[in-house]
């Protein structure tokens, strides 16, 4: 089988302007995830906000089969093109991890049609990731839950549609949860949201959450489906009556 | 109990263009509608494409507890304000009943988040909706089947989210099935999409079809709710250790 | 509109055999709860395991809008014959309210068809009930969460079909996380299960946790819906050709 | 890969009392099954009513990726304990695909929760089956429906718990519809159910329909999961405060 082939973006203003970022993400948080990801074998590529075209062109995702999101200061200036060019090809097949603040993108916000509002805090508090679904092949590996000891408080409630699958919850050691792992069908596309991911703490280089967001790569892929025929104006299959 | 408050908002245009539809319609497929749902005991009020603003406004959808969606020709042509607004209202908890071909309208790709697509065809076919949630209260006083002499085809796929209750789903003469009753929350709001209603047949004119929209217009109604506190940027409940 | 009538059904032996849960019941939990609900204007009957047929018959659920449920010791004991009978009340529109142990019921695991398995642990600590859903009728009146000083833990994963609701998650003292407010349809029937509710905490006397029940009651409480013929055998309604 | 281990049940009664169903399926059902399976390249035995256990035991259930089941005159005569075993495996994530009338059967209700009852007719009728969800595994390789020349006419409404995903609704001639296409999650557990598959027409000799059945055998296969601790009773992470 061949390689799936991931494009990572980041927004990647965060390690340009905040020193604490810089240092744990030295080349940028997409090259920490990629290098992660082609250790595990995916075919990667990056793309990030200042690029042309932040990266987002049906050059680029013509050849994606998952594309991976991280954004959080930029939101609002990413261009609706690229927000209209991903949600295409969402509905069209391809895959969609969100991550962490990315919750509040607007490529997140219009394939869920609603706020994705939620409570949030910086206290470098634990955050204990249960497992709520545990036949679920993005839980694949894991023990009974994935405690990282420093991570942004995100609270209930989130403003999302029901999820189709409940895999994760979060306990914050503050006193809230969070549903931290949910997925959706959209169109032909599947979608995996995973929650932690806070800047300012090493969450992509821990190995468990990299280990996650590669299961999630593998259940959002393509897969092979109809072969629908396309046409909208359509003549009757069975007889009508003359009027 | 106080009335409900709705407004039928109609694009309102195929009355003004076509000689078949003015006939059947004569002041407005709006105002069939509405004098319907009078009957019935809701306070009811009409909005129309061609009023400023599309007759979409804070002062409106403050006083609106469920508004009514039908449009077509001018879809594209709605102002993305009144979109927003729309949008912002239902998930506050306004209902939102669309009809027909409104499936395509901005304001319910919005809140899906999908492209909304179907097969269609206009040969005046019989159109049986069978009730698929017998205990669904938008199936209330209803018997095994509606049937409809003379309908618009609309066929499978259609590209929605996974409704969160089937309701009705249709079968038509010339061969297709279709999903034609189906609702979904998104925020504090609750959607129903409803079938039928071609503007060249007399759809909305039919005792059973009205029957169905009153009773959607009563299942979509705003309740009362929690009262979050509102606030996103939260201090911890429990004492967190100093780092 | 008529109060609703509720029968309160409790398995009733830990009053008699644990000092400390009679004195917190001295008239066993369900008088407890039947006396919450009455002040609250419903219509309450109880019903317990050590009365003939458990109080489960066809007098009593031909006259009952909706029933809760809490057993615990006795699960194993309860006749099938009573299960059966909940299951065709509900299948028929009767409400059900699951209570807290009422997890592992028969008429619990047969109505989800699923294990209902949990963690448990009983330390006496602190349980924040978030709300997850606000704009949900359950959640109605509530604020952001309900705090409950000394509870059983309930941990994740909680091994039920996807609800259909996710009202309620709980944040545990002890580091866990637990679906604890969720609905699910069958047949023409509502469910909601609750978790709070452990016999030697006095759960039941707080009013916020009967707020949320008789908010649940509300929602599970039937409907009208189709009058659907009942016939299986059917006769085709277009004509078919002759082989 | 190594195939995947399929046991094809099947009642395997009317092959013995009834002519025109010896005819059609001269080795029983299951065989005509099993050798269309094969050739697709899965490992495959049957088990059948009038076996010992009604050949379904821990020894095969424990060799089985995937149950297919197939019953109808005999459903009430499986023994309970069989019923407990396949739920049993279910649970721990063996999948099941339910053929046709195997919607009755002790199996499928259990896992359902509800009646699965529906309307019927035999009048060897034309049935469409439309592909709803053309982006899900199951639809992989078909074209926008699949035509059924003879069939068994099954009409809504089907008394199910709303299913997961909404793959296939079918078009009856005589005028109904039906969901025939419909997964649910249960446990670890993945469950299709699929329609066609009247005894007395030669439907499991439909190349088309076969290769849904081995598309849906693929999809409910097993996959790894979390390896969850087992405990039930559990000590808290979090240190507690002393009381």
């Amino acid at each position: 089988m061949a390689a799936l082939r991931v494009t990572v973006w980041n927004e990647g203003r965060h390690e340009q302007v905040h020193e604490e970022v810089k240092k744990i993400y030295p080349d940028g948080m997409h090259n920490t995830i990629a290098r992660s990801l082609r250790e595990k074998g995916f075919e990667v590529r990056t793309a990030t906000f200042d690029e042309p075209n932040h990266g987002i062109t049906d050059e680029v995702l013509s050849q994606t089969d998952v594309l991976t999101w991280w954004g959080h200061m930029l939101h609002n200036q990413v261009e609706d093109r690229a927000v209209d060019l991903v949600q295409k090809y969402v509905l069209n097949g391809m895959g969609l991890v969100v991550l962490h603040s990315g919750h509040e993108s607007k490529v997140f916000k219009r394939l869920m049609g609603t706020s994705c509002d939620l409570k949030w805090r910086e206290a470098a508090e634990t955050e204990r990731i249960w497992v709520s679904d545990p036949g679920h092949p993005i839980a694949a590996g894991l023990g009974d839950y994935i405690e990282i000891p420093h991570e942004e408080m995100y609270g209930e409630p989130f403003y999302i549609p029901t999820p189709d699958d409940q895999i994760f919850i979060s306990w914050f050691k503050g006193g809230e949860v969070f549903r931290s792992g949910c997925t959706w069908h959209r169109g032909r596309g599947k979608i995996f949201y995973f929650r932690p991911g806070h800047e300012t703490y090493p969450t992509y280089h821990n190995p468990e959450v990299m280990h996650v967001i590669a299961n999630g790569i593998q259940w959002v892929a393509p897969n092979e489906g109809a072969k629908i025929s396309g046409r909208h104006h359509v003549v009757p299959i069975e007889p009508l009556p003359k009027e």
